[in-house]
C-alpha cells in the first residue's frame, strides 16, 4: 500500500500538468454499482473494499470518503496512511478539497469514472479557489496497478424474446420517439444495465449482474453498440444485424460521439428507415443522462446537450405483461414475458430459501444444540458446537447459493450475500469474508438478505430468524417490522403517487416505539438484470419523485437495527398492478402491490398480541400461499418443515 | 356587470400605456386570505364570490379563473360575458395569455395586489412573447366602483401578554437575530397576521381575522408601523412607543421602503441599541417574502434583496407553552401563554358545538319529525316541515353563532360557516347564503364546518351527521374517514417529520375503496390570528417541507365527496408534543400529537364492524374525555344528550 501512495505520488508529479493531488472514484466507465475485478480501483488504492467510497491522494495525504454503512468497514481496512472522512459528518470531498488544497492546485481524475452530475457539482466549487478538476492523460491506477486483472472477454448471450418480453425494434421505436418528443437527434446511453435491455443481450462481465461492458449510441436512424467484438459470436452478430444495431469497438465510442457532436456520425443504415417514423429532425440536442461519464460529455458542446435522465429507466421498470389486446394480436411465438418469468423466478428462488432454512435449522439443533426453529427455548450448550462441524456467516451462504444454483436458469447470485449472526445483522449492508466471519450463533438472531439471477427474473428476498429463545424486545422489534411490512405492501393508491408518499407506512409501527431505519423501504428490481433499478423508489428522501406504475416492480424492505446486539429485515418483493376498487374517485385508477416472493416469515418471532386482526388474517393467508406454490419445488421433509412453519397464528 | 366591463375596457384604452389586457386578482395589497369588502375587487367585476380566482379582461374576452373547490359555484355566479377556466383543466392563465393573446401585448395589473413570486412566475413566459406586465398608475378597479366601501377605520387593540404569551422586545430580539444570521439590514413585513403578532396587537378591519391593515419595516435598530393612525387610541400609541415601535402612515411605507433601498431610512432610535445586540451590520441586503406585493420590491434594487420566506412564519407557529426554566424566572404577572389558552378557548368552542347539535337534534325532531341524532330511522315526513317553523343551512348556522358568542373572550367567527346539508355537502368550499340556501333535511347528511376567534385562542372544527337513516354507503364512507383522521391523529412520528409524509396516514383508509379527497389534511392554526396559518401543513403536495415540530398546531381533516349527493369531512385541531417513547432511535427525538378539539364523532354514522379494536378503544377514550371536559359548560339536559352521544361502542 505504501509503494502505492509512493508509486502513484511520483506520477502525479511527473503528470503534464503535475497534479497536486488525484481522487479514485469507486466507479467504472458506466457509473456501475457492481463493477468488474478490474475497475476496482478505489480498492486497490484504500484497501477498503466496501461497495461506495472515493480516495483522494494529496502529495502529503491520502483520504477516504465513505458512507454510514461502511464506517466500521472502513476504519478495519483502512491503514495508518489513510484518513477516512464519515460523509453525513465531516466535510465532503468538493468541500474539503477547495477550502484545504491551496488556491491553484491540479485535481486530477480519470474522466472516464465522473459522472457529469458530479463533475459539473464540484467544478464551480474548485473554480472559487482557482482549482482545477484536470483529466489525467491516462488511468494512473492502471499505471501503478501491477497484478491488476485483464479486462474480461465473456460472450455475449442473446436474451429471448420469452424471457425478454419486447423486441429491440420496438424499444428502439419507443427511443427514438422519445428524442422526437424532445427535438434530439442521438442519445449516448452509458448504463450497463440500460445497453443490454436495449438491445435484448446479457453477459457476464461483471459479479451479480449480467451485463457486458458496452455503450450504446442511438439517433433518428441508426442504432450503435460499442463492445469488444471478441465476446461476440457469429450467432449474436447476426442477431444484433438482424435488428439493424450496427456493432463496433468499445473504443471507438469516444471518437463517434464527436462525429455525432459534429453530425457526421453516419452509417450505411441511415438510408433506411430503421423503425424511425418519417421526417428528419432537425436539431442539434444530444440527449446525456447526468451519469454519463465526463469524459463522453467532455467531447460535446454544452450547449447542444440536452441533459436529463435516460428515457430508457421508466420503459425498464415496467415489467411487459400479457394484456388481451397483445395476446391476440401476438407476434411472438412464446407466451410472454418478464412479469410472469419475474413470478416463476420468485417461486423457484422461494423453494430455495425455504429448503436452506429447513437445512439450517436442522443444522443448528445437531451441532449447536439449538432449540430450533420452531421451538422457544434457550440452547443446550449456548453458542458452543458439540463435535467438529462448524457453520459460519460464509459456509452457510454458500449452501444457500447451492439451492439456488440447482434451480432452473439459475445464473448466479444478484448481490453478496448478506448473511449475518447477532450484531452483523445491525450492519446494514454486512459482508461476512470466509476467513475473518462470525460463527452461527443458537441465542443471536441470523439475517439473510440474498438474491440470485435466473434467465426468467431477478431475486432479492432477507428473512430474519431466531433458532433458540428470542427476547421480548426481539420479538417485539420484528413484529413491528412486520407490522410496516404488511401496512406498506397491502395499500392501495391513486396513480399518481410516488414511492416517497407511501414511504411513512412502513415506519409507523416502528415510529410509535420510537424505533426506525436508516435506509430506504423499497427499490425497483431489473428482469434478469440489476438488482437495484429506478427510477422509482419507496424512501424517506423525496428523490426523483417518479410515480408509481402498473408493471413496476419495487421491494418492500422495512428494517431495525441496534448497534452491538442484532438486525431485522423483512423483504419481499411486489409487482404494482391496477387495483379493482369498489370505486374510483376522481378517474385516477387506482393501484396495489402483488406480493411475489414466498417464504414464510418466522411466527415464533410474532407477538401476536400486538398484531391486528386483519394482520393475522395477513400473514395465515400468505403462508397458505406459500405451501401451496412452493410445495411441487420441495421433497417430503422440506413439505413437512414448511407445513409447520406456515401453522397458522391467532390471537 | 355589462357596464363593468365596457367602463374597464374604456379606462384600459385611455390607459398610458395602452392595455390590451387588465389582470383582476382576488388579494388585497398583503396577499390575504379573507379581504375586506372594499379589496372584494375581482368579486365586484365577475360576480364571482369565492374565496379564490382571478379574472381576465381582454378587449373581447372576459375570463375567470378558478380551482376545484368552486367550478360549480363560479358557473353558477358567472354571467354569460364571463368564461371559467378550470384550473388543473384549462391551460393556467400565464399559458392562456402567452399563447393566445397578441405579441407585444401590455397586461395591466394593480402591482400591489400581485406577489413577486408571482410577477416573476409569469413576466418570462410573457418575455417570450415581447407581452409586458405593467402596473395600472392606479386601480382601474376602484374607478369603475362606483359604490365601493369605505376603507375600514377600526380600532387597534393591544393583544395582553397573558394570551399572546411573549413580548414584542423578544420577538423583535430573534427576528433582528435571523436579520444578523442573513446578513440583512432589514425586513419588509407585508402578511397581516405577522405584522399584528410582531407587535401583539389586533384589530377587525377584515372579517374572520383580527388584523389591522398595516406593514411593518424592522432594521437592526428600528422597528416601524404603517397604518391609518385614526385606528391608535392614545392608550394604543403610548404601548407602542414603550415597546420603542415607530408608527407612521400607511401610505409612508411606500416612499420609507425607497429610503430603505438607499439606506436612508432613519429614526430618533436608530442611536439607541433597541435590541440590536452590537455590531452594525454591514450589508445592504434587505429581506423580502416572496408573497410580498410586487409594488414594493419594485423601489428595491433586485441585487440587494434576500427573497426568502418570512422568518416570522416559524415562530408565529410555534405557540409558546410554560417550561420549568421559563415559569422559575418568570418575568410574567400572568401564567402563560397561547398553548393554554388554545385549549381552553377550544373546550369553551366546543361546547357551544355540543349545545348546537343538542338543540338542532331536537329541532329535526321537531320540526322534521327526525328519528333524531341517536335514532337510526327513516323520518315520519320526508324532507316536509310540519308547521310553520322551518330550518335552513343559515339559520342553524346562526343559531350555532350565538351558542359560541355567549362564551367568554368571544370575537367573532374564524371563517364563514360551512353549514351544508346534502349536495351542498359536497362543495368542499361552500357558503351558503340567506336567500338561497337549502332547507335542512332528516333524510341528508349534514356537514358543520366552523370555528371562531376567541381572546385566548382560534378554533376550527367540523363534523358531519345524519339525524334520520344513513345509507349504508355513507356510514362506510364516513368510518373510512374516521379512520384516515385517527391514523393520522394518532401517529408518532421523528423530528424532522413533513406533514407532506404523513398526508398518505388520512388516506390509505379512503384509497382502500378506490375513494379520495381532493383537499389538503391539515393546516397550522393561529392563536387569536388567521385561521389558516403556516409555514407548516399536511398535504398530498410537497409544498415548503417544513418539518413538523412540538408546540405548533395543526388540523386534522380528511374527508370525502359524492357529487350531487353528500359530503363527510371530519376536523380536529391537534398540538404537537414530545412523545415519551420507549426508544430513541437515533437520538432524534419523537413527536406525536394532543387532540385540543371536543365533540363526538356520530356513533351511529360509524360502522363498528370495519374499525379496528385500537380505534373503537380511542374513539371510546375521546368520547369519555369529551363528556368530562365539557360537562361544566353544560345544563342538565345538553349534558344527558352528551352522555347519550358518547356512549361507548362496541364491536
Amino acid at each position: 500500500m505504501a509503494d502505492t501512495l509512493t508509486a502513484l505520488r511520483s506520477l502525479m508529479a511527473s503528470h503534464s500538468p503535475p497534479l497536486d493531488a488525484l481522487l479514485v472514484p469507486s466507479e467504472d466507465y458506466h457509473q456501475s454499482e457492481y463493477v468488474s475485478a478490474r475497475d476496482k480501483r478505489r480498492a486497490f488504492v484504500s484497501g477498503f473494499t466496501g461497495s461506495a467510497g472515493l480516495a483522494l491522494v494529496t502529495k502529503n495525504e491520502a483520504l477516504l470518503w465513505t458512507d454510514g454503512r461502511y464506517f466500521l468497514q472502513a476504519e478495519q481496512q483502512l491503514s495508518d496512511q489513510w484518513r477516512l472522512m464519515r460523509m453525513g459528518e465531516d466535510p465532503s470531498v468538493d468541500i474539503w478539497i477547495s477550502t484545504t488544497l491551496p488556491e491553484g492546485s491540479a485535481i486530477g481524475i480519470d474522466f472516464w469514472c465522473i459522472s457529469v452530475e458530479t463533475a459539473q457539482k464540484w467544478k464551480p466549487l474548485f473554480a472559487k479557489k482557482q482549482q482545477n478538476l484536470v483529466p489525467t492523460t491516462r488511468n494512473l491506477v492502471d499505471e501503478v496497478w501491477k497484478d491488476q486483472p485483464q479486462a474480461e472477454i465473456n460472450p455475449v448471450h442473446v436474451h429471448p424474446l420469452k424471457f425478454s418480453g419486447r423486441s429491440v425494434s420496438d424499444k428502439l421505436k419507443d427511443l427514438r420517439d422519445s428524442l422526437k418528443k424532445e427535438k434530439a437527434r442521438g442519445i449516448i446511453i452509458t448504463s450497463l444495465d440500460e445497453v443490454v435491455w436495449l438491445f435484448n443481450v446479457r453477459g457476464s462481465d461483471v459479479s451479480y449482474s449480467p451485463v457486458v461492458h458496452a455503450f450504446a449510441v442511438v439517433t433518428t436512424n441508426s442504432a450503435f453498440f460499442y463492445v469488444d467484438k471478441r465476446k461476440l459470436s457469429s450467432e449474436v452478430k447476426s442477431y444484433l444485424e438482424e435488428n439493424k444495431v450496427i456493432v463496433k469497438d468499445y473504443s471507438a465510442v469516444s471518437s463517434d460521439v464527436a462525429l455525432l457532436a459534429s453530425n457526421q456520425l453516419t452509417s450505411a443504415n441511415d438510408t433506411l428507415s430503421n423503425g424511425a417514423s418519417g421526417a428528419e429532425v432537425n436539431s442539434h440536442k444530444i440527449w446525456v443522462d447526468p451519469r454519463c461519464c465526463y469524459s463522453l460529455y467532455s467531447r460535446l458542446n454544452p450547449d447542444q446537450v440536452l441533459l436529463q435522465p435516460s428515457p430508457l429507466a421508466l420503459p425498464k421498470s415496467l415489467k411487459p405483461r400479457v394484456s388481451l389486446e397483445a395476446a391476440s394480436l401476438s407476434i411472438w411465438n412464446e407466451n410472454p414475458v418478464e412479469m410472469e418469468g419475474l413470478k416463476n423466478a420468485h417461486i423457484r428462488d422461494g423453494a430455495a430459501v425455504v429448503q436452506y432454512f429447513a437445512w439450517l435449522d436442522k443444522q443448528m439443533q445437531e451441532i449447536y444444540g439449538a432449540s430450533g426453529y420452531f421451538k422457544e427455548s434457550e440452547s443446550q450448550k449456548s453458542k458452543k458446537h458439540l463435535g467438529d462441524a462448524k457453520l459460519t456467516e460464509v459456509s452457510v451462504s454458500d449452501k444457500l447459493e447451492e439451492f439456488r444454483a440447482a434451480k432452473e436458469h439459475f445464473r448466479g447470485l444478484s448481490f453478496p450475500t448478506i448473511s449475518s449472526v447477532g450484531p452483523n445483522g445491525a450492519i446494514i449492508h454486512y459482508g461476512p469474508k470466509a476467513e475473518t466471519c462470525a460463527e452461527l450463533d443458537p441465542n443471536s438472531m441470523y439475517l439473510c438478505d440474498s438474491g440470485a439471477q435466473y434467465l426468467d427474473g431477478t431475486t432479492d428476498i432477507t428473512r430474519t430468524v431466531h433458532f433458540g429463545k428470542p427476547s421480548e424486545h426481539e420479538k417485539r422489534c420484528y413484529t413491528a417490522v412486520l407490522k410496516g411490512h404488511f401496512a406498506l405492501g397491502n395499500a392501495r393508491f391513486p396513480n399518481g403517487t410516488t414511492g416517497h408518499a407511501l414511504d411513512v407506512l412502513a415506519r409507523v409501527p416502528l415510529w410509535s416505539y420510537g424505533l426506525d431505519y436508516r435506509h430506504g423501504t423499497g427499490h425497483g428490481i431489473g428482469s434478469y438484470l440489476n438488482v437495484h433499478e429506478g427510477p422509482h423508489s419507496i424512501s424517506f428522501r423525496p428523490g426523483l419523485n417518479v410515480p408509481l406504475q402498473a408493471s413496476m416492480t419495487v421491494t418492500d424492505e422495512p428494517g431495525y437495527y441496534e448497534d452491538g446486539k442484532f438486525g431485522i429485515r423483512l423483504e419481499n418483493v411486489l409487482i404494482i398492478k391496477e387495483a379493482a376498487t369498489q370505486f374510483n374517485y376522481a378517474n385516477k385508477g387506482y393501484l396495489e402491490f402483488e406480493h411475489i416472493t414466498w417464504a414464510p416469515y418466522q411466527t415464533k418471532l410474532i407477538d401476536v398480541s400486538l398484531l391486528l386482526p386483519e394482520e393475522i388474517k395477513w400473514v395465515n393467508s400468505y403462508h397458505m400461499k406459500c405451501r401451496e406454490i412452493l410445495a411441487p419445488y420441495l421433497n417430503e421433509s422440506e413439505k413437512a418443515w414448511l407445513h409447520q412453519a406456515t401453522e397458522p397464528i391467532a390471537a
